[in-house]
């Protein structure tokens, strides 16, 4: 799905930006100039005009933004003043900890539920939802309008699962199992493959050596 | 850290080939031209020829490639003929999680510890390994030859535990922490900014309504 005329390179910052501003708020800094924000970033200082420029530019320069104007426009851009109804599907080792570790009220995602297939963990509690069974996926997510789910279960249940989430009008999915889902343009996917990450870095380390003999 | 001539953006996509290479092995087809390679994975088959190129191109065009000989040639490229010894920081939810649920033993990664800071933790087995205190950390990476540390632990002191694994010797960081590490040329960082991922999920959803109405 490509977002008409800014690239997922220009959005993939965009978190970024919004996480080092966060910074500079809770700080109680008020202005920040491109260039001092290029310092911090480790961007130049024209990159950030640029990435700015795709969304109306946000401020005068010389003068510098406002942190926390700044931060809010892109947390809008990011969809993070609406709340976001989100399910895990997948209780295993990472859904779990997903479900514990991720701070999701604090960027309005409302965490309402989870789904397992396996019978020993239905009903069992994690952060204070009961683990349901598959079979009420469909409705759950139906009568709970729910907008975002996240995948952690074995690439070989996924596109199934990822097709019926589809059914029920997801927006989007959050995935973390090991295969690339096909879904209609409608529908939004963000890829977390966690291997392929741990891949790419074996690459650097390995090419550095070859390239420095270090 | 840019790697001579290559893009990280072509270094992005070598693990997904890998993947996809792994899984026609799997299925015991012996050779795969680029034009269905691209039918596979959703990329162009020029691109294809392109990114294997920076490699020397692997095998004749027309006549395919052979599935067992490319997937061992990528998984060369990204150094999974050698093993690395990994230790995870951080035994909470995430770092127990990752212990348990990553493969790392069926790509050369070999598991040898993990650490935290909360002697509540300590002497408690994740995956057969007792949990260490911090203040064993140098002396362990350094006896032990660890190659890769994985840190999830909090943003606040991700920075200190880098620098001193950094000085021990450490060759990449597999990053979980919500902060941009910031290491000498010679190490390797790949981060995993979690929050970063789910927000442009939802920049992509918000996106596409504004646009399509939909």
């Amino acid at each position: 799905m490509e977002n008409k005329g800014i690239s997922q390179a220009v959005i993939g910052r965009l978190p970024r930006y919004f996480r080092y501003l966060g910074e500079l708020k809770d700080q109680g800094i008020e202005r920040v100039s491109s260039q001092e924000l290029s310092d911090i970033m480790k961007v130049t200082a024209s990159q950030i005009r640029q990435d700015f420029n795709n969304f109306g530019g946000f401020g005068q320069q010389g003068y510098g933004y406002k942190v926390e104007y700044l931060y809010g426009e892109i947390g809008k851009i990011l969809g993070l003043d609406q709340t976001h109804n989100l399910i895990i599907i997948g209780a295993g080792n990472l859904g779990q900890a997903l479900a514990n570790y991720m701070n999701f009220e604090r960027r309005g995602f409302l965490f309402r539920g989870i789904f397992d297939n396996n019978p020993a963990l239905y009903g069992r509690r994690i952060r204070d939802m009961e683990v349901l069974p598959m079979k009420e996926l469909s409705s759950f997510v139906r009568e709970n309008a729910i907008d975002i789910a996240v995948l952690t279960i074995p690439k070989n249940c996924a596109v199934e699962v990822a097709e019926e989430l589809v059914k029920e009008g997801i927006r989007g999915i959050w995935n973390f199992a090991h295969v690339d889902l096909n879904v209609p343009p409608d529908v939004q996917v963000e890829n977390v493959h966690l291997s392929d990450s741990l891949m790419k870095l074996t690459y650097n380390i390995n090419r550095y050596e070859t390239h420095y003999d270090a």
